[in-house]
């Protein structure tokens, strides 16, 4: 079972209307509800590709309701603590030009219920055969959230897959994740350059930092790889992170030699970009895909 | 007890923003969450002057839910018939110039839905003097819903108040309401020229044209009046409809003579203008503005 955990879930609801105007009142032709924040897109895919999976993280409120009901109707088994505030909302208003969006702010989490969430995700950690950590940390949440989770699920022997940005990164690498998932804006942040060996040194055992339509970069004590799509995708990008790391965790789980671990993951996330909304992947389509993936080992290139 | 009838409430979402960017990403500083419907703000506008209020309607779903909870938070008595839909948000982003509103549609009703609120109202007229109709009718609520609910009451021996525009106001003018409430607006929309003398011409016992800062026009069998307050009030209009109709239900329930009870819903509406959202007033405010109001006997002044 891999179980993903999605601290600071959301409610995502996408408008669509005709024109967006500015200050203008507008009668929203149709409503989109899905679950929302990365590690349940993680959740998703791999219940879509009929990996256990089990979403775990925080959930509160009336939308945090709304939340659970939608994830049991796709049928992804789930076990969220819950908390005393409100899980957020995102607005997304698609008109026939693009997409604007509203992020409401996290819920701020009580010392009690990060604490009752440690105790909850290491029970969970004894059916677990890898951790996924995505997305940012809600208000309340200690910097170092990741880094408890890393060192319980290190403990009890569990690998995990570290997926955030900024200070959550910084602290969480330092607790020796087995992989790091950054993408590209992160890396540059973390590290002056943007050199993946360098994100090693933070203490990540191995990293994998996600290019967009350049593909994946994988860096580990036993090589570097980089991993490129058969062609550049279009489509839908929100999501296709979340389907590397799904893929980088059923890896790490199966084992997968890192090049085939790489063309996986490439496939994974370009079959994502192609899906009409994040956290859904067409399994046909990824498997077409696999083919025409190309790996290139950047010692022997070198 | 007033009852006030909501068949398309909301949850009602503000949103503030710094500044709105078409097709950009904005970070929500704070969100207010409030029950929505004009109905809901005519029983929170009674709740607040102390008047015994119930509130009834259509509610489901989680965001239902919510909107009960508030109502609740509120000490609004409510008892919704429960639908199976999701009852519909509406998000209001306000940035430093103005607002922009984006409005869900409402759920669809199923017929057997309707028939149980339907029973269920008959069961509130026992306790009820007064019954509000409030706001648009939902998909799937016959467009005669109104009409049909106003000669349910009026066996009851219950009097009514209609709030509403378009068909659904043509509808339920014929069941003969003892009081219509339409703005200025609705008003030219049912009868051309727009003079509240032929309201009761489609079947309402007496009118009372909102007309905004112009204050209100009433018209009866037994005389017309108009009520202008003090001064022109600057705030927030939503809510100052609602207002009125409050006024209005509280004043067929004490029959308060015509010229005092215009006085009474003009104080009422400017009060609702100043409180910072629909559905709130101040008492205190509403009391220091009623003197200020004039109310002109329209007979008299020809």
């Amino acid at each position: 079972m891999i179980v993903t955990v999605t601290l600071n879930p959301a409610l995502d609801l996408t408008y669509t209307v005709d024109a967006l105007v500015p200050h203008g009142t507008h009668r929203v032709a149709a409503v989109a509800e899905r679950p929302g924040g990365k590690g349940l897109n993680v959740a998703g895919v791999l219940h879509a590709l009929g990996e256990p999976v089990l979403a775990t993280g925080l959930l509160g409120g009336a939308t945090g309701d709304r939340v659970a009901t939608l994830l049991a109707e796709q049928g992804v088994p789930a076990a969220f603590e819950p908390i005393a505030g409100e899980t957020r909302r995102t607005v997304a208003v698609t008109d026939r030009q693009d997409a604007t969006g509203f992020w409401e702010p996290g819920p701020r989490i009580g010392t009690g219920e990060w604490a009752a969430f440690a105790a909850r995700f290491r029970g969970l950690l004894a059916g677990a055969d890898v951790v996924t950590l995505s997305g940012s940390l809600p208000p309340g949440v200690p910097e170092d959230g990741y880094a408890v989770l890393i060192r319980l699920a290190a403990r009890a022997g569990v690998p995990t897959v570290l997926d955030t940005g900024g200070e959550a990164l910084r602290r969480g690498l330092a607790a020796g994740p087995d992989l790091a998932k950054p993408n590209a804006h992160e890396l540059a942040a973390l590290v002056p350059g943007g050199r993946p060996a360098d994100v090693l040194a933070h203490g990540a055992r191995a990293v994998v930092v996600s290019r967009g339509p350049e593909g994946l970069h994988a860096q580990s004590p036993e090589g570097a790889w980089q991993g490129i799509p058969a062609a550049p995708l279009t489509g839908n990008p929100t999501g296709a992170g979340d389907a590397c790391v799904a893929a980088l965790a059923r890896g790490l789980r199966d084992r997968t030699p890192w090049p085939e671990l790489v063309a996986d993951a490439v496939a994974l996330s370009a079959a994502a970009v192609a899906a009409p909304v994040a956290g859904t992947v067409d399994p046909g389509l990824y498997r077409r895909m696999l083919p025409g993936v190309t790996v290139t080992d950047l010692r022997t290139a070198a």
